[in-house]
């Protein structure tokens, strides 16, 4: 209910919309148009939630930027670092036409704009009839910046991992046979709060043939000898960068094979994190996970991308996928988490969230990557 | 973290997307593409979540419909009618282009398409290249048929109302001098979800000054005696169907001015209420509560529309408000909700479900309206 509203300097933000407006200049955009989501929580430090009635800062590749607000949500704006960064408000009433106030913040002519991923069709269809050109993605413009986290960042990012880490730690006391993936995951969330989080972003329990699924989240499976167990857990840490890392447990001793193969993931994550540092590209850390398990005929059960970047989202970039051929720097973050899935059975993951350094990589994750065995 | 998911019989869902692809080609388009998000909900009974990989229901205006969805998240398909309606499931893997697969789901030709509201750029955009046309909003095609709710509709309203009653029934218990809002929003909470709710969706506790902003939501303010203290509340009941009420409360009497102006509150509320029936326009209903409030020199004070729309979607169509023309009609569930607002001191607000009958109108809340007095 009481949100837990801290934000960074308002010297963060106005870098931040500095660099974005010599970004978007550089495109050879007229401006940036972005309604709430992560985007504006990067450049102005906003949480506000989108309605059906546009917020949204438009900044202009020059000038000064321009906040359009709802009169009825201006008292979101507070928490905000808008007050401090020189930006117009213009606020409007229901019956007003929202998007000719962006028009008018970019000047009034037709205008090539870029624009959050988040925007909602609603805004985004009305928004292009206004400036009579179709805008790209904003993405285009800000993943430069938003990938290479600055010092307070990285420090956010730590914590959470550290956090994470400790949850880890606690996991074998609640993994008792006979126990419910939801009752498990029940422990967990009290865990990720009390370890220093300000909420739960996600929890998956996937013991069992349920561990096969890598999006499965918990279910009311009872726990039982013998199961393989993902457990797969993150979420913020003020001012609101996001832990994720994966560990598999075993209830009891694990059978020849899955020590064997798991044996062959753990190689597979060691040398995809071993391969990050600056110069490569993503793909290449992906390849080097995908080798592994390629060479030890594991392959076809590795069904999903080996990462994605992290940061005030979950998922954002660089993604750590084939195709991606962005060449990693000093400063980002992402995830490295190999799995494999058998279908019916059981399936693994490791997961760790490393930060590439000047000359290689950290990991934010240190809990041992071995199966953890738990003894039932 | 274990999803309650109901949902209607696979019927109710064939017969909406029998009636939508009716309304696409009359509407003189090839078809619907609908993200994850309400209407996805409101066609198939799926509560998928959107993610950066596309998840999407292709419905063409005549033909079978298609859902293109990642492999990984085929699984959470499972909980939607998909399986019972005969729609072809299109999956796709990383790497894979998702928008070509929707493309070839209306027939390959460019395409004019209607997309849910919803739909965020990073979609929206790739999409409109690949179909060689500018989508309209999926509003325009889907709103006489989300407006109107059906019998089972109307029993899930009718129910989260009468649990919202019960809430506001106990909100006197919890209203004591020296505990914070925010230790009335906890109790709150609970109640809501132990009056049947499946989840809390909003809870306003706006006491004193902070009850003159309608956005509010709550803070650690201490309740004082003489306190005006304006809340709101809701959530959704199974299948999904939201209550929203609002009463407001004065701890101890009321002064003379304040009991003069709810009561003038009081009458527009009921006035707009009663101008409620099949063949009023939405505007007809606002300026019915705007009238009263003009008339009792209080217009300036009534900062707002004067109701919305509700169902899946706690705010939907129709909105309530000047502008709007919109013919009520048997079946439309919207909030009745006027308030004042005095900045710095106070504000109040009296806010009712109704849902138009064949001819009138009934109340879906029905706690008394008077300003509560708690005794303090």
């Amino acid at each position: 209910m009481v949100g837990v509203t801290s934000r960074f300097d308002s010297s963060v933000y106005a870098h931040r919309l500095a660099a974005a407006a010599a970004a978007t200049a550089e495109a050879g955009l007229a401006g940036m148009v972005i309604t709430p989501g992560y985007d504006l929580r990067y450049l102005i430090g906003s949480r506000a939630q989108t309605f059906e009635r546009l917020t949204a800062l438009v900044l202009p590749a020059s000038g000064r930027p321009t906040m359009v607000v709802p009169r009825l949500e201006l008292a979101a704006l507070r928490e905000s670092a808008v007050a401090d960064l020189g930006v117009a408000v213009r606020d409007w009433v229901d019956g007003e036409d929202p998007y000719s106030l962006v028009g008018e913040a970019l000047g009034g002519a037709p205008a090539a704009v870029a624009v959050t991923d988040s925007m909602a069709a609603l805004h985004l269809l009305p928004l292009a009839a206004v400036l009579g050109a179709t805008p790209v993605l904003a993405t285009a413009v800000l993943r430069d910046l938003r990938m290479i986290k600055d010092a307070a960042e990285v420090d956010a990012l730590r914590k959470a991992g550290a956090a994470i880490d400790r949850v880890h730690a606690r996991v074998p006391e609640f993994l008792v046979p006979g126990r419910t993936e939801a009752d498990v995951a029940a422990d967990i969330a009290e865990a990720i709060v009390s370890e220093g989080h300000s909420e739960v972003a996600f929890i998956i329990v996937g013991s069992g043939p349920n561990g096969a699924d890598p999006h499965h989240e918990c279910s009311d499976r009872e726990l039982a000898r013998g199961d393989i167990v993902v457990v797969d857990i993150g979420g913020p840490f003020e001012p609101g960068y996001h832990s994720d890392s994966t560990r598999t447990y075993s209830l009891g001793e694990p059978n020849a094979e899955v020590a064997q193969r798991y044996s062959a993931l753990q190689h597979a994550q060691r040398a995809a994190v071993a391969s990050v540092r600056p110069g490569m590209t993503a793909e290449q850390v992906d390849a080097a996970a995908r080798d592994v398990l390629a060479a030890a005929g594991l392959a076809e059960y590795f069904v999903h991308r080996t990462g994605h970047g992290i940061g005030l989202s979950v998922h954002e970039e660089p993604y750590i996928v084939a195709g991606n051929d962005v060449v990693l720097s000093a400063g980002m973050a992402f995830s490295v988490e190999p799995g494999i899935y058998f279908p019916g059975q059981w399936g693994a993951r490791i997961e760790d969230i490393v930060l590439v350094t000047a000359d290689g990589v950290e990991s934010l994750n240190n809990r041992p990557h071995d199966l953890v065995v738990v003894p039932v």
